[in-house]
């Protein structure tokens, strides 16, 4: 372990993170809102603390290896989530505790989007511009992590990308191709962001809503200005806007920079696991809004858009809301709720297990039946035209094994701190998958449970923002070995 | 296929079957309770029904290959547990629909235990005895089923037992090996039967209370003669002889009929499957009856024995009853209940997913956090000294993957048949670990739920019972192929 060059990362990482500090400043003086001064007291903490960091190792030159990736990588959430928190203690209004302020902080940078604040459109412009404002630098830093560090670290059959990250591919060495990569894919998170604000705004956002919606519809985060979320806005052109990017968001960021780059939409086409994903949203679409109107729950328009914006919003694990899906009948609930285990694609800011986990578990399940048939064939599992290494499928089952283990395992731990059945369920599920809103005492905001609870809710965000193993890691005593 | 061999096969199942609704009938006119005519006539159909069957392939002689094996597994199951459900209507008390019948014989075959029925302190004797009988006759076949049947099948991973199955082992060939191996196993079942009986009738239970509850102790099946079940005994000798016998059934046939013949206990040190059961068991233990201590849900006292009988029998999946630890304290109603998913060893009366695979399961999870810190190590999977091939890890792990996706695909169709979360949850994970009790609507029995429902959990207690792929096999394709 090169502590000395992770100690130089993290002083650089808290310096530029202070720096994000600045532009709730700016919008606290827009608006005269009172607030700047938390943020500017928080700016001065984390850019001391940054410096203080750097100082001593500031010209510490050394190439990092795989276990300092994994530091690294569970690192950045743990210590932005805890300077994240500093506005939210400094803050008037709200005024949190520790463990609240750390919790949505958390929320935020995960993009998991579980909060515990109610009277969202009471509070100071600067506040609700800085949650956004977490969630967006999250997303960036999720993707740049999926596509450029993951795949080298080997996390649950990741490696599958490592021959189609964009950029330059050094396997040995982290830092040139982490640089560049991440150029890249911030360009097109940017653009992205851009032009979702701008659809926002045509659709009849005002200027503060339409960016803010845009950092946390890119980042599949789901913080919203509004405590009704999307439902505040009453217009179906805004549920479209946000249907289409929540879509977006979920593929894989790097299709969408070979696309940018080679003027072509050819890559989406050829991609099996994006067309895995839009079958089973077209599915599921086809699914919810038949079954509402079936029912009877809502007439066929009002079905068509409820049904589809919270399908699409619950299954790309965005979790913003139109409507109170956990009343719906029978198992609806459960079904959106089992789809965001699915969750986006790889490289996407989504959560959940990833579509090209799920594939691989369908195909090998698939296999296995077909194996008892036949059991001397040799049936290679194929992800388009390309044979999967048993390695990697290996390492998929592994990956499904240990989040269904530690999902019970926490979901226990939450049953003895006093929460019922459905609601430390749905929370283990909200939290674990980074989908943000859950069910029972969890369906509008995470406020009114224990503290013990809301700790364990952070470690999920983080497991599952971590893809798990990245976190778990860390504890095995082989890790420290040598 | 050989369908005229199957048939064969079935008609003379159905014709022997039938000889055991003859001790009901001996049952009925020895307690006088005027229920003989249902067994009566439930006699002259299946054997009528069998023989006409058997008559016109009599003399059809020809090997069984592995797909008839497949189909004659699941017929099994199936057609007992049609013509096992007559006595169930024919019979005035009580007088179940077709639907409850099927639902009733269905549990006592595949040794669920789940009932419908209510009151069974004032049935006629004759039923009561017939159900428990039917337990005892499904446990047999579980066994011969697990042992010599499903190793050549190769379901999920039990290749692994290939090599230890008593009697003379041809690959290719059912017919002899299953013979000889079932003799050695009915032979060991019938003594640990009667030494069970024997056991609990010097603890104090009456002659015919002693022989039913033998029945479905060794079956795991968990019927009982009472509402009350165990309970109903209030009694810490009959309790203690019961969790012996839960436990000793849920291990291994193979290394009882090893012990016997050798009249050795060295079979049983040296087996990791024991072992990991046996340490699972221990901590269980500790755990629930500590917690119970501590929330002072109980004394010590009655913390210890209810905490340790309670684990014991959900844990293996028998189902018996002392107290409704579905009102227990926070976790432990959900962990009692997750254990129940690992269940009894392979080769067992037990269901679950069986611990040999859970071992696997958590083996493959270490091998692959280890691996992300060594990625060029090779690592075998290990079970005692002997290195598990990875076609079988594979195995296990479509199996988890496999039971993972019924279980969430059948307990979403419950909850569109009506039921709460709670309910549908237990429900299915009582009917595919063939544990028996519930929680929610259905922890004392089925009987209020309705018919859609009855029947999907049917269809749950045989996927359960027949290790999923041996069903699911059948509805693919290419199975029927050629
Ligand atoms: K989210
Ligand atoms: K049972």
């Amino acid at each position: 372990m090169h502590f000395k060059v992770i100690s130089r990362v993290l002083g650089v990482l808290l310096m530029v993170f202070s720096l994000t500090l600045m532009p709730p400043v700016a919008v606290s003086l827009w608006f005269n809102d009172h607030n700047y001064f938390a943020f500017l007291i928080a700016f001065l903490i984390t850019f001391v603390t940054g410096f203080i960091i750097w100082l001593p190792v500031y010209n510490t030159r050394h190439d990092l290896n795989t276990r300092d990736g994994f530091l690294i990588t569970a690192l950045f959430w743990f210590v932005l989530g805890l300077f994240g928190a500093l506005p939210f203690v400094f803050s008037s209004a709200p005024h949190l505790s520790i463990t609240d302020a750390m919790f949505e902080s958390l929320s935020g940078l995960t993009t998991t989007g579980a909060t515990v604040i109610t009277g969202l459109d009471y509070l100071p412009e600067s506040i609700l511009y800085y949650r956004q404002q977490l969630q967006w630098l999250g997303g960036i830093g999720i993707i740049v992590i999926a596509v450029a560090i993951l795949p080298m670290l080997g996390i649950g059959g990741m490696q599958l990308y490592r021959a189609e990250t964009p950029g330059p591919v050094k396997d040995s060495k982290l830092t040139p191709r982490i640089t560049e990569t991440a150029k890249a894919l911030f360009l097109v998170y940017l653009k992205l962001t851009l032009l979702c604000a701008a659809c926002y705004w045509a659709a009849g956002m005002s200027v503060f809503d339409a960016i803010c919606h845009a950092y946390s519809t890119i980042a599949i985060g789901g913080f919203s200005t509004h405590d009704a979320s999307i439902g505040f806005f009453e217009s179906n052109a805004i549920m479209a806007v946000c249907i289409f990017f929540m879509i977006v968001s979920g593929i894989n960021f790097a299709l969408h920079f070979f696309a940018w780059r080679e003027r072509t939409l050819s890559h989406y086409w050829s991609d099996p696991e994006l067309s895995f994903y839009v079958r089973v949203i077209a599915l599921g679409t086809i699914i919810t809004v038949s079954y509402l109107s079936y029912t009877q729950t809502y007439g066929f328009s009002t079905a068509f858009w409820h049904g589809s914006f919270e399908l699409v919003s619950i299954l790309t694990t965005t979790g913003f809301g139109v409507a109170d899906f956990s009343i719906w009948p029978a198992f609806l609930p459960f079904l959106l709720f089992m789809l965001a285990f699915m969750g986006g694609c790889a490289g996407s800011t989504g959560g959940g297990m990833k579509v090209i986990r799920v594939m691989l578990i369908c195909k090998q399940g698939m296999r296995e039946i077909h194996r008892l048939i036949h059991p001397n064939a040799i049936m290679p599992i194929k992800i388009g035209k390309r044979s999967v290494a048993d390695r990697v499928v290996e390492a998929v089952w592994g990956f499904f094994a240990v989040y269904v283990i530690s999902f019970m395992v926490m979901f226990m731990l939450l049953l003895a701190t006093g929460l019922d059945f459905i609601t430390a369920f749905s929370a283990i599920g909200a939290t674990i998958n980074n989908l943000g809103p859950g069910l029972g005492d969890v369906t509008l905001h995470y406020g009114d449970i224990n503290p013990t609870a809301k700790w364990i809710l952070c470690f999920s965000m983080l497991l599952g923002r971590l893809e798990v193993f990245t976190l778990l890691v860390l504890f095995t005593p082989m890790f420290w070995q040598r």
